[in-house]
């Protein structure tokens, strides 16, 4: 029933206007880096953990600046109270399932106490960023499978360099518009001014949110092109769904203006056909690390370097399409999936989409 | 150079899942209704006012709930603050160009002080709702233009039934994605539920927003086919823009419901084409008349009925495609327009725009 | 070295205008029950949980309209962006040490899971609310102490009736403006309108935050005339901090009311010295048990009974005064404690504090 | 009836922990000026225009970093939806009646155009920071008296140097807790860090909220104690209210730190005795001239001196007892007033609360 995956641009789609950097994630932004942890046991376990890091140092110690969005907020990023007020991220972002936040925190807190033994000594506490959606279509969610080796795992795994997509990770269980989906990201390199200045972004998303009907390829309305295939198709039911996206950029940005970027991620959100269903949570978190700031910091001001406001549309415009991209390369990349219950989930057919596609060629 | 201008599903393309109302205007929310008032002088003045009324009574007596949302804040409704607090809206709403919001304000506070002459003394006094968008490309803005005499027309002329589109009322000098827009509306009727229960839904826009590059048209990239025509087409400067988005229903929904209606909204806005420019105002505001509450009530306590949240969903969805449509008949019915300091926008060619969507039929 | 304690009205010091129920506690509430599992162990473990149950059915099936507000976001209560979003509350809410919020909604998951096998299947899955401060400066918060069997015992020792305070549950290690406090409550019963109608609004905090020299009580600065006995205590270090209250009612309002009031409970917060520190957590979650919203409801419209907003201005003020009495109470109950790395924090002294108030008998 | 009216320091109340600066004025803040035009007119006349200039440079081309927070939004500050987007401020702030706010907003918009030809053509539109409050119990408000030569008067009036207080300027007509207010302000110098840094922090309020019952005085109950006196007294209606804050600082503060600190400013307004009514308008307005941001800039990035977070603490507190000192200077410069409707307000009676001062001397 599987097919070759291919991610979206080599289906000959190319979303928006910038370039994208080499890999074409969001590892691309130096110094992220990714890793899995993905449980596919036996007929009804399909989950795992994402873990996004977002400095080659120690974020515990060298924070990077954090902002975000809630566009729907039926669901939780927890700690992400602490990223709004503060402007900072001081931990990895786990991303898993809905009833694995609790464990992932708690075995994120373990994991730094190992590393940081000064934490709630000589040190502050911490409050870790983990992020969900709801994964129980496909995954026995109540068994809640993941443990804190899973965790380590994911974080012990992070890299540099490509990012596994589809099913993988906190993604394993995960569905888009009714196409079995996951983890997917992109990144764009971006012309800012006019000294030739640069910067990348990237964008990676667990996505689980939908209905097929909505489902738009770069614009072009490829679920309902799809749709009369999966006429006997038994679809999860209505009120599951989320996504989670993860926006990273090396420009020098603050986090207002990160929270101005999370918000523009949630248009590109919005361009692949989530309506923000009301049990959908649609939450964006944002970092830079161009600037990090020290957890110990001698003398009282710090002098920043900040992108100017008005130079920051080309990052609003990227922000869009990359976004639409990850979540597009998800879709591309998972593969079929059974599960939970017995139920299926199909990847959506690349060699339909890729009929689709050519057809709009010269229209997209 | 101007030719017969038609509204975009005259063109043959349907916006979504739902069908409109009978006007496919905001005007098919029951008790709705808009007067515009255009000025279009000399060789510089392109501006005016748009009134829209939330209800067939008085909206200072009988109130309705309101709500709303920022998508950027570069711009401004004013009386927002208190709408946002109160889930109230107690005014008629203005729509005007930028440096005549005070002058609105003024104006429909002297208009409301004539018909209630307990405002201030027997009554609370009132905090208009005026929003603007900057139509100074065309506009000689530094002139203000709009007396008093205006507004009241404005708000004198408001009718049900079919509303003026394009270059007329608040909308008169606005452009989006570099083509002549202005004021534009849709609806649709929603079922909810099983019981045969439907409710309208309308918008709204005075649309000024966006960079011909990223104009869509129901997902196709009709701005990047067109641009090729438009090499020598002297554009506005890059930081004008914005758009102001009123939504209206009927169904029975609460302030925080509006809120989170608002939200959609913005993704319709997204879909279009716009990415929510640094320097571009994008607010939407949204009222329900289903309910009202009278400034004076007995007792303490009201019985109140509301749609169940997770009966939303195809109000959500319709909200999208309603701002798209209602973009997209601004656009299509705007004609082109010279105006000051020699600055000429072309309306946005409809006989190349049909035979686009001509060619991309089987596929939207 | 330790005292009888005394709550705060027992010490003569009568704050703000209304009268409280019975218990004087957040149970006067009806429907609303705390339960505490304190761990004191060793010479350095000194943290607990406390649970609050928003009403006397299933929570989960029954649920309570939410809101919450806040002050400064430098600490969690997970879960709190899905009850900002809808408005609901759906889990019990738990109060624990900053390292151990993971650990306690991962266990609460559980106990949830245990009562409603349907959790994840048949029904959606749930996002416990949990609340944190820090308590490292007398627990050894890195041991990271609670387990499953302590959010058990918290959970199933709720009741109804009074409600233990100072070192218990939560609020075991945690301090405020330098005095021993912990966990404190208080409540008033309101009347509303002119009917005769009357409402109870109960509070319960747990509270961490401040310096001695900014304590008040009932405006009156008994921190400054303190602290010149204190000039050889060697207090915690300054970025600690933090205070989560819980406000509930019976009275009918809704969860943008919540929200307002919850508001209002900040500034009882800052009446008795708090100036929201950088570092602190101040963090507002308010529910009303008056309306409850069952998962599964037949139809698509719920008739609801609201308390109308202006009749909310003695709700507003009793928040205000029984958020500063739940505060002065977390003081006046807790004992001297001896803790983590030999650091002492003693009790408010009762006998000079008594001194004080009598002393300003009559200009209170 | 008068009597000589004093500034609360003069009574011998000191505030907080922080010394004034040298006029104990907003003022104090290096740049920052303050012009009145107050309108007395017949015996129903009792309004005005206050104006905060931000710096002494030219603020619509040397804006400076401003933020704000909404305590309660049943109010207005036009203009606020911009200056929270960008964290800008790049117009003079205006503070007048409710009815006005138009007229002032006009009237501004047509100053700037005088000074900048360029608005609207090479340069962006502005939109104006337009505060009210409701001063309809004093004055005739539906009488829209403000034109535009008061708006200019108080305007080119601004100067560094004392400030009025009491009734004058937008405070003109002014009540607060019963009593006539209006105008206040009162200013902190706040030492940072270790380095013998200091900055200037002022706020200046047009104070209408509040309760007799309520009022404060550095914690002590005054309202209470004075009550006895003012049975046969005509309140105004208890829908009536608001208070608008300006906080203004030097300190090198960005805009969410300027967000931040306009927060604490609500909790000093909950001090005095607010509970923030439902019909109270409490915004605040904040802005640090410490950096100056050109509208027309070179390249693309910047960079800025920023204070550090955690040594914002001190000017939190700060923040918390200028603006209480600012609210109760109001009451203390106002004079008794007489006016619209044969209404009149006592001014709060210096003699009596000096005696209560003294009496609760060694208590404060």
């Amino acid at each position: 029933m599987s097919q070759q995956r291919k991610r979206v641009r080599e289906l000959g789609l190319s979303i928006g206007r910038f370039q994208p950097g080499p890999l074409n994630a969001i590892t691309d932004v130096k110094g992220v880096s990714v890793g899995h942890c993905t449980l596919i046991e036996g007929t009804d376990v399909r989950t795992g953990v994402t873990a996004i890091l977002p400095n080659s140092g120690d974020v515990y110690h060298q924070r990077v600046l954090g902002g975000g969005f809630v566009l729907n907020g039926a669901g939780e990023v927890s700690g992400l109270t602490q990223t709004m007020e503060w402007g900072l991220i001081e931990t990895p972002i786990l991303l898993t399932n809905t009833l694995s936040v609790g464990k992932c925190s708690d075995s994120l807190v373990k994991y730094m106490l190992n590393k940081h033994p000064s934490i709630g000594n000589r040190h502050d506490v911490v409050i870790p960023l983990v992020g969900e959606c709801d994964d129980s279509w496909l995954n026995n969610i109540a068994k809640t499978s993941i443990r804190y080796e899973h965790v380590e795992a994911a974080l012990n795994s992070a890299r540099g360099g490509p990012v596994a997509e589809g099913n993988v990770g906190g993604g394993t269980g995960m569905i888009t518009c009714d196409f079995k989906a996951g983890i997917g990201t992109s990144s764009r390199v971006v012309p800012i001014g006019k000294d030739g200045l640069s910067f990348t972004l990237g964008v990676l998303v667990m996505s689980n949110f939908g209905e097929m009907q909505d489902l738009c390829f770069g614009g072009l309305h490829v679920g309902r092109r799809l749709e009369p295939d999966y006429k006997s198709y038994v679809r999860r039911r209505e009120n599951y769904g989320s996504i989670i996206a993860i926006i990273a950029t090396d420009a020098p940005i603050n986090s207002i203006q990160l929270n101005r970027l999370s918000k523009r991620v949630a248009l590109g959100i919005g361009r692949t056909g989530s309506y923000a269903g009301h049990g959908s949570g649609e939450i964006v978190v944002g970092f830079s690390n161009a600037n990090t700031v020290p957890r110990e910091i001698k003398g009282d001001i710090v002098t920043l370097k900040e992108l100017l406001d008005q130079k920051l549309n080309p990052l609003y415009a990227a922000a869009i399409e990359t976004t639409e991209e990850a979540i597009l390369n998800a879709l591309c990349m998972a593969e079929d999936m059974s599960g939970y219950d017995d139920h299926i989930v199909p990847a959506i057919p690349l060699d339909k989409l890729q009929v689709i596609l050519d057809q709009a060629k010269d229209l997209l």
